[in-house]
């Protein structure tokens, strides 16, 4: 059962991958040499997923092969970036066939779709632990930060959030849902849509971008704070999928919405003058962004509005910080 | 004393790094944003460390920042490529004010020595696992493989083998030596030096490179199978500190520079019309890599001759290979 490191990364990572004109050396040297275009500068992410922190022991391996390469992609359509080459740095308690072809399968068709290729790692042995490097290319000065919001700039959010948040809460039985609400949820959980394409069209259309990794109220956070400016948010705006909306009060929907984790959605700002030029663009990709609101000038400010009216709630907490949960049992 | 996820970052790795020109947007947003100088290309690599597995429990954190870094510029040496960024995953089982600034701290020192800039990452809480992504640059088509040895050229290592692996011997108590030469081979156990300028002088001299992390025996065989060459090794040409041979036999002392692991040295090769240059090179360079035999063109025949004797030995293991060995009590 047992088999060795390099066995390992041989079988189950090194073949049926796509193959990219710019790798020029791939997996099998002390590093991987690749071409960057000329006209273009390299975007890189780094994201982990821990065991029993990110994960729970029920996951399926396909799933973890999908989530971690999701979660890097989503953070290079952040920036605006083509996603071209990841590294993966996986550490494992043992060997396990079925685990690594599942795992391996779940990464291969992300990276298949995405046409984005694995050119190295590291296999070690230790607590299930996933990290991966994701590159991506953007044109030279074209990568959307956080910080060019402006007031007046209007809001976007890329889909309907807090699916994922739902899916957990149910897992954790904190809340009951429907069986085919709770399929359509979990799919989102563990089968997150990086906005790849939405991305890169955002290029020259967004003041400022962020993947909502942390939750809505977080991760637009980064933006205000970056960019020093506020916002405003219309709650009956924010989309919210039929499995929420069907499963939970308006408010506990909103809640899922604005502060649970794992939706992997963009957050956007379009200034008035551009908006014409992204509703053009919107029309080609076949995605709907939704206008949840606008900047205002008030410095890290977030108004909640229903109906125009202010609407108080108690945060829990500023974003998802793994260093104030609690390690759940495995 | 429990640091949320984004001051941790901000307050360890943030301050005091190296500015490179070419970050054009560094830690703070969804990823980095760097440029690939015109006619060059871009090199990547990937290493982790796990506790109880790649270390234990005493190894300081101030040596782990610093390992975490070299064992992958030593991977970009043997590309012959100049180091420019790196990514940090870090997953700490929790926040400790003391170990993470001794960590950052050996970070910053071996970045700040080869001029190497911290440009993201992500840290997360779990059992304690270092993942260093590293990148570097090489011109165009002057990358170094594995795969380019071939009969008849000569066999070098950068420097002295071994030493860490009686480090590691010692300290395991299987092995007695005197607490001065401990003290010297523990150095090159836990602050190992990547041959980073050697490895850039070997571009358009060496046919092929490896780095030693696993033993001679087991990188060069990766030469060898690469090249489908064989290699002869005149043992006594092997360098050995004055540590290693004070402290053991001779025939111990070439068992841990053959099959010991963490050597970080180079192990190259050069051809005999490219000898001369080779020379002149390393005369400006302040580095004396050894010659220890010669590549033969019997595909992956490894010959050991100690005065021109052939020397028989078991070998325990092919490398040094995660899977196969046994968990260490923390």
């Amino acid at each position: 059962m047992a088999t060795g490191e390099f066995e390992l990364i041989d079988n189950y990572f090194t073949h049926r991958l796509p193959e990219r004109d710019d790798v020029i050396i791939g997996i099998g040297d002390d590093g991987a040499v690749l071409d960057v275009p000329a006209g273009f500068q390299l975007v890189v992410v780094t994201d982990t997923l821990v065991e029993n922190v990110h994960f729970d022991r029920q996951t399926s391996a396909r799933a973890l092969g999908h989530k971690a390469v999701a979660v890097n992609l989503s953070d290079l359509a952040a920036m605006g970036a083509e996603p071209t080459w990841i590294s993966l740095a996986l550490t494992l308690p043992h060997s396990d066939d079925e685990w690594l072809n599942s795992f391996s399968h779940g990464l291969r068709e992300i990276c298949d779709y995405f046409n984005c290729q694995l050119v190295g790692g590291d296999t070690t042995r230790g607590p299930l632990t996933i990290t991966v490097t994701a590159h991506g290319v953007v044109p030279k000065g074209k990568a959307i930060q956080r910080r060019g919001a402006k007031p007046g700039d209007w809001l976007y959010v890329s889909h309907s959030l807090g699916d994922a948040g739902l899916a957990l809460a149910s897992q954790k039985h904190q809340v009951n849902i429907s069986s085919e609400h709770f399929r359509q949820v979990s799919e989102r959980l563990h089968f997150p849509t990086p906005r790849v394409a939405l991305g890169q069209a955002l290029r020259d259309v967004a003041s400022s971008a962020i993947d909502i990794s942390d939750g809505l109220l977080a991760d637009l956070g980064h933006i205000l704070r970056a960019s020093q400016v506020g916002a405003v948010i219309s709650l009956e705006e924010i989309p919210l999928s039929l499995a929420m909306t069907e499963s939970v009060s308006q408010e506990q929907a909103l809640r899922y919405a604005l502060t649970s984790g794992d939706d992997y959605e963009l957050c956007f700002t379009v200034s008035e003058d551009q908006r014409g030029v992204f509703d053009t663009k919107l029309a080609t990709l076949g995605c709907k962004p939704v206008c949840i609101g606008r900047i205002t000038g008030q410095a890290e400010k977030i108004e909640l509005k229903l109906a125009g009216e202010p609407w108080q709630f108690e945060l829990p907490q500023t974003g998802y910080q793994h260093f104030r949960e609690p390690l759940e049992a495995s």
